[in-house]
């Protein structure tokens, strides 16, 4: 129905087939609900087993949002926020859902949508010592996204440090990984599951925008807050039909299907870049993962948004403006080619 | 890969075949996200024609908690809470969703899972006439389930009755369809959608148990609470790929899909209750719809469930207990055949 | 200002003049804020002395509902909520400040306001036998008032008796003591300031009905849940000043003021009794506390109240009524005589 | 007991001694409870007269982040967060109060604890041209602070042009005055009750720290919050004895008392100021009000600190520390001077 290129997001296609052929053949098996299901006793073991880790730790959610605001809420005491930067998805793009369960999001300053060790480490420091902290909300929990919302990708060192300074101040780390499957695919990235395991409390692995239809797995490395599946269900999150969510991740945890996925549109990534930077097109920051920013003229944006869709980032200057291009698993390389001769025809 | 009969609940099977193949069919097509493609919109049409209503009041969820909790947060200020049955779903079986977000459920008796129009009456006589009314929780609106809990039915009288003091009172009434199609194909039942549109402020149509993979489509009848959109995403609820709960609903709201699986049900439900009465069984209460429940012998019970599966509902007394059999959808006659052989074979 | 005679509750005065001494005589002293005063501390040492457990439990509220707010919310996780009798002054005249903090009231059965030891144990027994229990929300503590809403006493052996499911099942026992003054100064009653810090986890020593301006002690028998201080904060319940707590608790538990005033009304409270028994007036229940309810008939009641004030309390039927008389720490044993010669002179 | 000098906060002391009076004077008389008393009803007339608005539009509560909690909860959907300064008192120091209620705190840049219009007009233009703002925390309401916490006035021009973008945008104006005494005290501004009456949705009138044991007014100008009360008692802020309220603020509104205690602290401060700028000391910022900020040596602050009780603000330096003086209601001119007397003897 769209006419359209469409570079706009990560999620406009619907599933890989192997997802939906799955779907079908288990189609009218009876099954338990709620995630009491075969197949997602196996999406939990083929997920633990990628990651080294407990297959009671690993949960399955429906969306990312919802995955953070449940996995944020059951670290968290009343009094206790989660300490995140100021560009991170749950402080700007989710409505308030983390306050909306009465939790302070805490933002220090990012740098190309990172928090870096030293950023946080201040912070914390400052904070124990503050004489009025009794007063102020607690740095309960950190948050990172990996990639995060610019694309960037935190390194191992980083995060190793990000981890050990949570230890010190005895806080768990999580990382919020809606597009983890296109940092995993990233040649340039050092962090792959096991080291997740080992260096975070929790994390997601975005199934929504890496090749299912819907489904992010929550990771809790070391131990699962108490009556997780009940604060699941008190945040509106438990799938009745649950065995959707494990015959999903089933699907993408074999055979190395999610990293497939991830691949695939680093793979188309490289080529836009390459592209871009080829016809001498200026980037907004440079991304590694499957997010490319570009600075365009106001009118070459125009002009080019009449062909093909990608985002709105940020006004650069009255003349210059930000903008995001997206592949993922879905992306054909044909459409990149198309693209790049739009491109090539626009005469300003 | 499960052996039993399975008579547990009305949500073991994936989806009606129509549903996969209209998934399947659309599968590569690149669309707007979170509700703005094109299939949501029709089946926004689709079902606002069905109700005689707006198509704008009409919103797609995901499940069904989240859809009660989501409608309810929207319909309520802080001082309010929400009128419901004691056997109301999100009086018991919720997990607090809707406290979560601040608001009290206020019980009032049930009559088999009814909340009556003369119980309500007399609570809100009672609440504007206590001299304390200022320091208890205002009645900020009603819920009703429909069918019930218990597979009961209200009448078009008792829910227009309902709706009238509601309208005396000023708060909005709610109804939980999550069973909405097994109460619309139900012979006895004079309530259709057109009649819900009239006769309350908003309510849901479940598709999780009525043929969808997932998905409840939520109707304001009369107006859409300000901006709707953010509640739904700060309540963790808004499905990036939105597609897929408006490629559900178009097909079930195509050709009369909806209501057809509702029907099968219903018949199905009408053999079991049939063969449970020949049988000279005890019926623990009189349902009218696919939720049909005994009282069973322990012994005969015990031995039943090692063939088949169905829900322990309550103890009865030390001897009996009350047991459910869900039909739906999705239910062979051939099993119900089978059910009675066994039932017939079981000599204790 | 008020010309009636008063007996509508027991916060209709303003402190004993003890307090208001203390207050004038510290006035222009400069003090630490936040409760960090020497007379804060001298409070909590003195409260901890009589109740034979640590100085660091004590803490000091402002108001009931604050206090029990939270109280409340420090001792739950997100998932569990508070067990209380229907009769529970939570569950009924608070507003839902306790649902505000995102948790349920779970509500059993009441026996004349209290909470009796089997309904506990078969509601325990149930939810952790139940299969759904996970969809529901988990009782976390158990909350108690003594004197309940309607004047009754728990015995030693039934608080006993309570906390010891409560230790089986691990869940802390919270006791309401807005009036607890008029428990503890009761003949009848063999619950005292040790047994409670024993046989509870935390309860309340009221200071708003019992002879001061305002003000709730809450003892942590065990421990402090940690970061109190800022849970109290966050519910807006730390006071600037808070030495007006101090200087008033501090009074209070000096010289056995507060068992004093607590005594002075249980005087007036038997007086009252032994007047309205010896006219053959009708009791609604028998209590031992200074609060005392009578069934009066209609028109007798609307006599009567042109000259006192008394509360309403319920209807009984078409013709008779429940109505409640306070006393307090500052009832006029005149006024009580007052009160007999009015009724004496209604000839209806 | 304190025997430094103290300058550190405006709350160390007890309550002007006509408060003190006027509880003694009326502490036998007996009233209706929660604010129903006739001194209640005085002082609201009073307050409402000295502002120019209607007395149902005056709220009496005990403390400033209590006030602040109550009114933004009530004014604000689930959806809206309030707009803020990074300085604001709500964003810092109230232990995240707001979000308890489930609110976000949209900050921004502060200027000497002002939010400018330039920068709250750019931000709700941003915020509404954003495309993905039905993903976001809406806007609901702007707080300020008169004084700011950095001791600052807003100019009537300002705060003037702050309320016209808010009518614009259709979004209340609340202005929190827990010290709004020493900015209508202070001879440079033009800021009175009425124009704050005129030019805001609602504001307070704080007590705590000029001349009261404790309260804060709160005043919708033009229309109140449906069921305000039930609100006030689900945040717990509810005084059982309203009346101490009232009796405070009716006397603090009558022959000019609040003014007086305002200016009071005012001429101290000036005394303070001129003293610190004669021997040359260095300001951290300049403040027309009662908080007054020197930037100070290390070696200095610390040989001070063992005579004289003062505030840390911030580390200015490696060297130097930002530090704030209070006065008061009750500051005694003789403590000015004994203050520059241990000033002048210090030799470093």
């Amino acid at each position: 129905m769209q006419e359209k290129l469409n570079f706009e997001n990560d999620y406009c296609e619907g599933a890989h087939p192997a997802i939906l052929e799955a779907l079908a053949a288990t189609n009218m098996e009876q099954t338990m609900g709620y995630g009491s299901d075969p197949y997602t006793a196996s999406a939990r073991q083929k997920i633990a087993k990628a990651c080294g880790c407990d297959a009671n730790g690993v949960w399955l959610l429906v969306g990312g949002t919802q995955a953070n605001a449940t996995v944020i809420d059951s670290l968290l005491q009343g009094y206790e926020g989660v300490v995140c930067a100021t560009t991170g998805h749950i402080a700007v793009h989710e409505a308030g859902a983390v306050e909306a369960f009465g939790h302070k999001v805490l933002t220090l300053p990012a740098s190309q949508g990172k928090l870096l060790p030293d950023v946080l480490l201040a912070y914390l420091r400052e904070h124990f010592a503050d004489e009025n902290r009794e007063h102020m909300v607690w740095p309960g929990m950190v948050y990172l996204s990996h990639p995060t919302e610019y694309g960037t990708l935190y390194t191992a060192e980083e995060m190793k440090e990000l981890y050990e300074i949570c230890r010190t101040y005895e806080i768990p780390l999580y990382v919020d990984g809606a597009r983890l499957g296109y940092a995993l695919a990233c040649p340039q990235s050092d962090i792959d599951l096991p080291f997740l395991a080992k260096y975070t409390d929790a994390f997601s692995i975005g199934g929504t925008k890496v090749g299912a239809l819907f489904g992010e797995a929550v990771v809790f490395t070391k131990k699962t807050p108490p009556h997780f599946l009940t604060t699941v269900k008190r945040h509106g999150a438990l799938l009745a039909k649950g065995r959707l969510l494990g015959i999903q991740f089933d699907t993408l945890f074999t055979d190395g299907l999610y990293l497939q996925c991830g691949r695939h549109a680093i793979d188309m990534a490289r080529l836009l870049k390459e592209g871009f930077a080829k016809r001498g097109m200026e980037f907004f920051l440079d991304s590694p993962t499957n997010q490319q920013f570009l600075v365009l003229e106001r009118a070459f944006m125009e002009a080019l948004q009449e062909k093909a869709a990608f985002s709105f980032w940020e006004k650069v200057d009255e003349r210059r403006t930000a903008v995001r291009f997206c592949t993922s698993w879905a992306t054909k390389e044909e459409n990149i080619r198309k693209l790049f001769e739009m491109i090539d025809g626009l005469v300003l």
